[in-house]
């Protein structure tokens, strides 16, 4: 079965209780809940990991067996090049997606290193960019096979 | 019953025919077919419009009685305020999509000045980035609803 | 008699209900009715056009039989060297207005193609900049007589 | 009876004696005795005053008990952060004006720190800059009475 | 019988009555009889078309019969994307020509985005720059054929 | 009892070994005791923490249970938006505080991603910057009591 | 005795009447006071000079006999070179202190032209920032003895 | 009998052999044949003259007898304002051509320090540049005699 | 007899105390002495005058009977446009001085706002500055008579 | 015996299997085997150690007891001051290697935030910049020597 | 004989006398004839060549028959284009080489125009640096052989 | 006797001759033969030399006898770091002259590669800025001496 592999960047395990007029009010375990939900009925394995270490994720990332990526890079979004290199040396399918719209925050903001090697970019949804993150990356993959 | 306008900018009617390794095969008649078929599936009526005049498009959202707008501005992305106060004025949720993963193209493709009064920008998934746009237009209605 | 051609750009044709936090409560109707009732104070007769259109304000202008111009140029001052060049080869003064104080807005609204071509600029102060525009526009007919 | 407080920057007391070409040739006595002229006719105070010495204009601005300010910072437009914050502190309605077209001379004059924190600009009408911005002054205070 | 498009843009209808000193004396009617002429030597049709709308020019590009286009853009030549996506996505060899150097003039004249979608450019000789364009048009259909 | 916990950055674990021209004699362990006596002065409770993983250090933010923070973020100052987030996220009372004036050094140092999300920055007074950080804090705990 | 002179730039007469949500509601005489009382605790003496005008600032830093200074440069933080050049020259030990988080605030704020000369920067906690400062200062003229 | 002077710059004497994917295969000399050949119809004599120094394109920009330039100043285009003042200095009407359209090239090749001083510029038709050049040349001396 | 006026800027009263290793050791007196005596050599008298205020600067230019200037502005070099505006009034001939080579100092010194309407400058030889700063004067007036 | 401690920073691990066009076949183990080899033949000892986590990174530089470092910090070279601040207290010498030629790839690639505290760096060479790297290293520790 | 050129540009010759706290103390000669004595142990014939003039650089280069070339351009890193496009254009893999590491120099001298036609870069090591590129040139040879 | 080097740079032979509006009527000869007559009254030996070859004039330079050198580089001020290198490496009192005042030319002229490592620099009187530079030059021997 194809697996999906969801994956958190760092202060995402706040979500629900942290600024919720910026993040919306769901948990993350509600949003895990909601992925696994979609991934049942579009018949798609998922596996989620929420990290605040950069290196956590790049390991994730070089040990998965899924194939596509979901990633919500959080703050690294921004710097993290080294997400960026192993995204790209990995080689799956990824979909970068963020909660809210990336481009109406702090100018800095607006800059995603990882855009770059992502398949493609969904935003500004709240949880619904996760769910329609799952299914850009199950399109993905069938397009690939 | 719900609708959603679909807004192609400059270009668009060209897909399929037109530089097919950066924008795809499908022309955009199948693609508005797609969006109709998902529409009837979601239940809300889709209308579809295309212009190479930044003026045709900004009238067309003046005066239309949508309920939301999924729109892929093509070049103008990149320099039309005219239409992106349109948007703000109109004051719909709208969602932009691209074909391509702008991120991927030319340096002036990466800035967007439609982005920060949309709600959400969807990107890079060539023909399916329209029905996951669809897709989150009709979960914008519902939340406003 | 004088004439006076007052030029509205994209979007004007939606004042009083578009974003009136920002734009003020009056139609554009309501403007050129108190732009006609000073220009026949001032005894100058007063036309007015809008357009969403960049090639039709160009059109206009270059086939306006007026002695001054008076115009609100609305998006299309950040970006329309077009609508630019077409005042600088029609030659006739031009009092470039707006109703907000495009320095108080967003950065890419500080920035004003227009402006160099100008006889001057007067913002900040709604409807009432098109009046002063007015009164600008007719001194300088009086001054080049 | 409603005052309006007049303030002439840096080198405007050689108005009429310098470059005439870019700043006409009318004295500052001069254009003070139109805007006393122009004040009768609005039924409002008109009191004006000159320095060389940003302080002396910060001091002025602090103490006065005008209703509203026209000003015309002179070369501190574009420099003169202590001026920005004494016109936000004392919190009074205030016109900028300038003589000429700020955006037709060198890049360094485009850029007005004073703007942001006025009500609005009004530039490149020579000594009827002036006149503008008493009649944009008088209108502000209306609409606060 | 070969044939050559030659696309005017914005404000070069005022050719010859507009700025002499920046652009000739020549107007576009008799431009456009050179290149007839031109074109009656090298043995190609030329067809020949203005507007100062953007729309109208990506509408006619796309519609062209034509082996070749020389195009001077005017001022779209500094902002219109659209108009550059359509000369790459009809796919004929284009010229790029300008009537003056624009190296010389404002430095936001100096910056084209048609450059790089275009075969090469000609600028700064006046109406000759069109005949030399027609030339190199011709010289690249030959090289193509 | 009121607790304010000390976060301590990269490398700050060297002090007094590393570079002491720039960062002073005093070891890590002599400034965390000075805390602790000046705490005890105050009576508020210090805790103390360093490590060379940004991660860890958003691990220690997101679970404390101290009523303020005192961080000197070392070199992740100028780049970890994922710090800067989780102090946001947080959201107690934060003062950022520097050994050295980070304005005397290079470029790139003179740029806190942090300050903008801090209550207030003290830099340049060695270690005595983080007795007076610790003194801020305290005033702002009982500002907000 | 050692004595610290603590000198206010322009508007910071205004306090407690000027944006109190920026500034706070304490005036400068109360500041002054809580100084003088901080001072008497830590057995130094403390004078206060506020102007308006940059060279009475300079005139009293070249002229003071005072150890050490506390500086408060309002507006002229972001431009006054002379100010600066005056703090370098003097060779006083200075404590550079803003009432605001100046890294909150607009961006012409972040950058300061004193820092690079001060001994050290304290910002953000209102009128703490003064006793900090006081408090830092004297810090700095034990180290020296 | 006019005479024109052709400049090549450094590197292309090796023309033909170098890189021919951007330069195409003519050789310098087929160049200079057709040259001479174009000229010959035109009535004009052609010299011709390559350099790797720019101190020799100088001297003999200086000490022509010729009554116009065409000139391939190679990378020189985009440093060399020695190259530059010479042409400014020498003041024959000169025409800048290139074999490659640099506006399709790295980003350093986009900007040409010899263009301003140029009459006009050609770029990108490969050897067919030159031969445009010469043409345009012949034309400036009959417009200029 | 001819007179030239020398006006030293912000914190130059502190030459020979201030920063020796950058201004060397000669006070402003001395200076003043050694101008004067190279005035009653070149038969030219030299009125001299320092001061911390901007204003008192301009008025002094604005007043003088002298027929050239030379100025160092001291740290107003870099902002002050006020002063700026004020040569460019006048309308004497002025030669810019400074005592030490700016453009080896920090990078924000290395500009000058004055330059551009001064005749001339002369950086970088100590006190010498000063007095090949006279002759320039006396020789620029000498061309002008 | 002297030591020379090889650090790799993030996705190297993957060498060999990672995008071998950019980075070669050989794999991360191979390279360690040569340079230990080398290390053998120039009689020092080599430890190697690969990290994706900056902080691991970090923590071995503070504990290591050899006499000169060798590292490729992969991505971490264009962002981590953290590194480069570790790298400078510890005060080894240090050489920067890079596989590839970090100035023929991606702009933000061509910036190292290391490169400043390194004694000096190679890059380009693929597996070989190591053995030069470790070549380089020795050196430097028999000239301290 | 394989051979391998090796190029100094501007004012290497100076190499020992030219301030040696940069350079180091070896000349010129010194280095040239440790170069040959590795040359000989890697069996490889050396060739070296200095020049002040940009052109001879470049003509030698177009002319050499060597095998791999070892350049330290010297000044010329910064701003030879020319020198760029002729390594560029002979092909022969080419190490670049610099003494001092000029990452720790001012900022211009940090970017490099030859990096990106270059093979590699070692910088930073002195007379060392050289040894180390012809060793690598040697490599390289061997891997195209 | 004491030696100064006078050095042309580029297109300096044609003074007198080359827009005179922009450099004066005065030729090369004569300039030289005022410098030799200030040279005799002021008792120093002048060499004076010109060249078009950016390595001819560091050829000169490295080799002179001479204890000063005056220098107008020409357009070589911009960019030649060659030359610069040459003067810092020679190691003599340097003084750069300019003729016009680069100042008020265009934007790239006003940066000097060359000024910080010149003694000081003097621009923008004519011929006389050359005699005032071998009085400079004069002044810096004594003082070393």
């Amino acid at each position: 079965m194809t697996k999906v592999l969801v994956l958190h960047g760092p202060n995402l395990n706040l979500l629900g209780r942290r600024e919720p007029e910026v993040y919306g009010k769901m948990t993350l375990a509600e949003i895990d809940a909601r992925l696994r939900a979609l991934g049942a009925e579009l018949q798609v394995a998922v596996e989620t990991f929420q990290s605040n270490h950069e290196g956590e994720l790049i390991d994730k990332l070089q040990q998965t067996d899924a194939s596509a990526v979901v990633i919500n890079p959080g703050a690294l979004t921004h710097y993290s090049i080294a997400l960026r290199d192993a995204i790209a040396a990995v080689g799956l399918p990824t979909v970068e997606v963020h909660l809210s719209n990336i481009y109406r925050r702090e100018e800095f903001r607006h800059h995603s290193v990882i855009a770059p090697v992502a398949a493609g970019q969904i935003s500004g949804f709240g949880a619904e960019s996760y769910l329609l993150g799952l299914r850009a990356a199950v399109a993905l993959v069938k397009k690939e096979a």
